[in-house]
């Protein structure tokens, strides 16, 4: 049967290593997972007792598209708790993960064939579903000088989009109010759509990540519940867009979603409440950031980008191969420690950076540290 | 700030009603439902006791993105039980609904600017969701002479797809073996890919619903949880893809979507062994279908369309109106009754049309229909 060229997206290569890595686990072997963009622990117990509950006195059929009104002025007042900026909860959509946000908002802003520009590395699936939804995404290639951000120099005029992560995903770095400002500003003049990705806010460990809301109204920003919250299986997220977006966007979203989970909608609401135990799981990753900020250079991987916030290190090791995805293999076998090739984030320049995760708990931090050292020693 | 011409779809037009129909509500007024699209019963208490239980068990993290295995091998025993079909659990796509299903296939299926057929009327969202992906829905307006479906001669060469339901929404109509053997020959011979929804299947009173893969390997089946397994709100359905386009459709759904929610993937493997509940449900459907055959005709509405399946009665009203949104308003606010104008189904005849549905409990019904009937002969 026929197939779209659109259809034709690029693997995963962390895939196959997540797959090398169950079979060496299948032989017996034991292997730390540090590959895995996911935290360790679940959705918190409040969350999970409030869907406990709600699943023997609700019959969670459909939602409106864009999800519980009282979930919705939660996320509102998270806008004022976070970053003391008013906004109304006419502009939250409640989303199935970022995933179903992305889609929403590439959809609502860009016809097909155009240029949506992203900074090399960024998080992979930008680019597919752009591919996948016939833009055209554009690739932006950061340096450390700029702390592997794009900067208002980078955008030529043709661009109808911008897409930002801060913190980061895979180097862990932020955009100060300065650096975003000057972004936002720069797309304003060019009309170019700012997109904020921000699903690693509350995830930080140097000051606080700043949203794109502080700087301007007239942004697009996605989240979700699946970071700092610690609900990924859930799949549920949010998207705060401008005032007159609001009803095009409704519009899209009962159509190509009808709602978000309604189970999952409950337990984000619930999640809200959980403070105690969000702020125990931030500790363990900031104990692990420590811990790898200290073993991974001592290792031998000295150069790495600054890990502002997110529970990532990238690595450039090209001074130690020049074939990240052999190299994260032979790490897999002689280590037994998995790790992401950057491949996956920089199609260009990713055969010699690794993106090292610390999302789980802080033992298998110690275990996966020490098997680095002692592979790195022995590798000479 | 910019917004695509693609994301300006049409809005849901039962939207109105609903709105207007919980306003009265909020005025203290009764109003019998029969706009909604889904049954009036929750997830099966199997599927419920299923989650209650895994929520203090499984982290619920991100399952793979084709769906649970376990889930996928039970979804292909359904064919097996249902339609004698032997099918490789490894062509079962597990989606978050059927809506996922559809931007799944529309973008793994066609590119930008493509043709695509669905017969009026249908269900909205087809057109809307393919012109979100900048396609181009193309109406194949239907008649009461072919049970409201397409048929062979009805297929333009530069079609690159073809959509069908059976059973119907909003019709209930269902396409035999002979008429779904033809059509998916007429698509074969000229390169149209036929993408078959059958998310009524299971819920039919006239015989069975027939599957396309009872008749090709080389179509795509959607299907899911939300109607027969009454789990609209868990957001999780199936996709049955050719062999060939499983790679494919793995990439797009681990960049598009990542996974379907793991809780409702839980629940949906759990309801798969609730048969006793599910078919007690059907025994509503059925009962509350002969009060409808019998109680529309007797209340005025005679021109209805054979309803061999789903819980959908359409009914041709344009002897008693040239407007049925304001006819639909009219009856709500002298009768009490929430129905759908028919321009949702079909933009073009669908002044003429009401669907009727009767998903909720029979009690609803009865009451119904006496304040349709009341209602009418106070009209004249």
């Amino acid at each position: 049967m026929r197939n779209a060229t659109r259809a034709l997206v690029d693997p995963f290569i962390v895939m196959d290593v997540m797959e090398a890595a169950r079979a060496a686990e299948a032989q017996g072997r034991s292997i730390i997972h540090m590959e895995v963009g996911q935290p360790g622990t679940g959705a918190p117990e409040g969350a999970r007792a409030a869907v406990a509950q709600a699943i023997h006195t609700d019959a969670l059929g459909y939602t409106v598209a864009l999800g519980l009104p009282e979930l919705r002025a939660r996320i509102a007042g998270l806008y004022k708790k976070w970053y003391d900026v008013d906004l109304d909860p006419a502009r939250v959509v409640v989303t199935s993960g970022s995933s179903a946000g992305f889609i929403l908002a590439f959809t609502a802003l860009f016809e097909a064939g155009e240029k949506v520009g992203l900074g090399d590395p960024s998080y992979p699936s930008y680019r597919q579903i752009l591919k996948a939804l016939s833009l055209d995404p554009t690739r932006i290639e950061t340096s450390k000088d700029t702390r592997f951000q794009p900067v208002a120099g980078n955008l030529s005029s043709d661009l109808a989009g911008l897409i930002v992560a801060s913190p980061a995903n895979p180097t862990g770095t932020m955009l100060d109010h300065a650096a975003l400002s000057e972004l936002i500003a720069a797309c304003d003049a060019r009309d170019i759509a700012f997109i904020s990705d921000e699903i690693y806010h509350g995830i930080q460990y140097e000051g606080r990540a700043i949203s794109a809301l502080e700087v301007s109204d007239d942004v697009y920003v996605i989240n979700s519940f699946s970071k700092y919250f610690s609900m990924t299986g859930w799949r549920v997220g949010w998207m705060v867009v401008p005032q007159d977006h609001v009803r095009v966007i409704e519009r899209l979203a009962q159509n190509m979603f009808i709602c978000p989970p309604h189970a999952s909608q409950v337990a984000a609401l619930a999640a809200m409440d959980c403070e105690e135990e969000l702020t125990a799981n931030l500790s363990v990753y900031a104990e692990n950031r420590r811990l790898m900020l200290e073993g991974l250079p001592a290792a031998g991987f000295t150069q790495i980008a600054p890990p502002d916030g997110a529970f990532y290190i990238y690595a450039d090791v090209s001074d130690l191969t020049d074939d990240s995805r052999a190299f994260a293999a032979e790490i897999l076998e002689h280590a037994g420690v998995a790790v992401t090739p950057g491949l996956d984030f920089d199609p260009v320049r990713g055969h010699g950076t690794l993106r090292f995760s610390y999302a789980r708990g802080t033992e298998d931090i110690i275990e996966g540290l020490a098997r680095l050292k002692q592979f790195m020693q022995a590798r000479g």
